[in-house]
């Protein structure tokens, strides 16, 4: 099948500088594709702490089960990926895949196996060729190099049109601190987490513990806010590495005021990336944002948002370009949370359409189509009952998702 | 859109006879459709006995709360329904319909309003021009008979490709008795319930309160086993209606060991309506059993069973005829039910797959790949866990799909 490039992707690949402390190599090893590269091998200064978020399947991969072990010795030195096999579901052999995959990079480089985080994303169920990956990484060793990021992002893809990454910078007393990412996912994407493998490498220095604390609220409102289609990984890791050579005091406690420039920079790298994914929702023509506000609690906000965003018959209305708001009102009702029909508003790109109950009067269509047939579609409800509120984001539901995943693996 | 027949349908509509003290109706008035028939009338003898299931949905429509009102009186004498329009979320205006409908019917064939039954299906959030109904109603209300069955079922259609309709027979102290049913849907379906109605009937003489203690269980086991796009309607409704003409001794309690011939009927009628509905999903290329056995419960197996039979992803690789197993251990993995990726089996069409955590050694593809290619599809998980069972129909998801719900209202 011919890739073509998803329209809501950003215009170019962003500019990322160096990081101090980490290099990057990618390389094609041919375990699945071929004409592609498909193994990415980053390399970590010693003293780099780490913090990770995983999928909550309970059917996950065997680099899952490996990542979180590792993470409990709060160190990393390298991250080995591999794109076309997701090695789930292959019981002792998979386990055994990735021991000898991280024993092979931990001699490689220098380090501890358990210092070596794993990820794999591609097909369920399949023995992963591991062989492959230990054979091609001293080749690929050999051109680690520290801006090689969009390769980066490439090797890991594997139904995404295009690769994905983003930068932002902070400061700790006044250091500058720089935190760059770069993620995969396209499909099987829904929380928690989204289908998805995403690396960040920051030069901040930041013990362990205070990184994970940093990691997972920015996570929940990123990564977890973004579905194309409700299924979830096996596979789904979100790595993030502190090599601390930006030179600041280290920050060892994540409500240390020092930490808020940090925080508000990983939340919109996050942001970002989970925002593109959603662009490279598996045939997606349309991004869609859900507002949720008036329900009776944020957490309950956030299930009405995605019970709306996850509705096949909303998905399709949106790819038909059909402000076809009674389907609105059909999630919300089937969402499970406390919802009074006769208090339900709703809108369409910032067009109110229907308030406490009904259709307003004097509806007017018209400037409610041309905004269905942007790109960027607005989506707000207003359940009437309380201050909790939620922002999610998916996409339309179009005749390229059923392309896609009715011949995945021929 | 050109109204193609499921592949899936029954060979022809069943033959349906009569059903002493009901006598059935339909007509054109227009509500929205041209050229095709869109209310639906029954009349009920005197003395008829009433139960009804309804969508759980918060936001559900107004003729949804006036069924539930009207069952409290245990007697229905007149059923009206249209399509074209839902008469959801049409606020008080969509009440006072429902009132100048069921006081129409009531005028016209004798009885109070309380004892008319009224549905409507259809586009959500329009109002409803109830007028072309109740002027409709006195040339409809002409042509009653008691063997109108299959244009009973044709006119209550919305994007059904087929008329529904099952029967069966059971004997209540020697007394045959019949049960005959008709129902729609093809979209919007879920528990609880499918976006359907269905209007059963029996001249059995059964207790209001006897004829729900068996109509509930019924429903759940079939209603609420089919599932097409996981999507809720706002107007769910299951309404079963006894004459009591039959001549048996009243049953007044549904634990009589007398009922047990009609509850076995009722779930054979109920479980053949369910199965249309799966068969004319939007869309269905194929028609699916997903079994699940081995969990914690029955009710974990269900969920379980929902969570695959629901699943994008595993309902595409249907669609392409892939015998994806690896999407369905992740629709295991996401269900939030107990599970154990190392004791998890997989069958596809009676071929194991997968044992105890990994692809069964020797894995033929070739008959798996033969049973793809067929129309009936089966799956089955064993979880490994307990004795926990389940079985639902679903269908695949395919480009009919997106055809038919991108363009729904235009």
């Amino acid at each position: 099948m011919a890739k073509l490039v998803s329209p809501l992707a950003p215009a170019a690949f962003p500019t990322l500088l160096p990081i101090a402390g980490v290099r990057l190599a990618s390389g094609a090893v041919g375990v699945r594709y071929s004409g592609r590269t498909d193994v990415f091998l980053a390399e970590l200064a010693a003293g780099t702490t780490v913090a990770g978020v995983y999928t909550k399947s309970l059917t996950r991969s065997a680099p899952v089960d490996w990542c979180r072990d590792a993470q409990k010795g709060g160190t990393a030195r390298a991250i080995v990926v591999n794109s076309g096999n997701s090695n789930a579901f292959t019981g002792k052999a998979g386990w055994a895949s990735v021991e000898r995959t991280a024993t092979a990079a931990a001699a490689l480089l220098g380090c501890k196996p358990s210092e070596v985080f794993i990820a794999s994303t591609g097909v369920i169920g399949e023995p992963l060729p591991d062989h492959k990956i230990t054979d091609g990484l001293p080749a690929i060793a050999q051109t680690l190099a520290d801006d090689a990021w969009q390769a980066a992002a490439e090797a890991i893809m594997t139904t995404d049109t295009f690769p994905k990454a983003a930068t932002a910078t902070a400061t700790i007393d006044g250091v500058a601190v720089r935190i760059n990412g770069i993620c995969k996912g396209s499909g099987m994407i829904a929380p928690d987490m989204a289908t998805m493998l995403g690396f960040l490498f920051t030069d901040a220095a930041i013990s362990a513990d205070a990184l994970q604390a940093l990691l997972a609220p920015a996570s929940d409102k990123s990564f977890n806010c973004i579905t194309v289609d409700s299924d979830t990984s096996t596979s789904d890791t979100v790595v993030l590495c502190a090599t601390g050579k930006a030179g600041n005091a280290a920050i060892t406690d994540a409500a240390d005021p020092r930490a808020e420039s940090f925080r508000a920079a990983l939340e919109a790298v996050c942001t970002d990336l989970a925002q593109q994914l959603a662009r490279d929702g598996e045939g997606a023509q349309k991004f869609v944002t859900v507002d949720v506000d008036g329900a009776v609690s944020d957490a309950s906000a956030k299930v009405v948002a995605l019970a709306i965003a996850n509705s096949p018959l909303v998905k399709t209305a949106i790819a038909g370009e059909d402000a076809n708001w009674g389907r609105v009102v059909m999630a919300v009702g089937k969402a499970g949370q406390p919802a009074d029909r006769d208090k339900l508003s709703i809108w369409f790109g910032g067009y109110s359409v229907a308030h406490e109950g009904q259709r307003v009067e004097g509806y007017d269509e018209a400037p409610i189509n041309a905004h269905m047939q942007g790109k960027e579609v607005h989506l707000k409800v207003d359940l009437g009952l309380g201050s909790g509120t939620a922002r999610v984001w998916t996409c339309d539901l179009t005749h390229g998702y059923i392309d896609i995943n009715g011949s995945y693996r021929s």
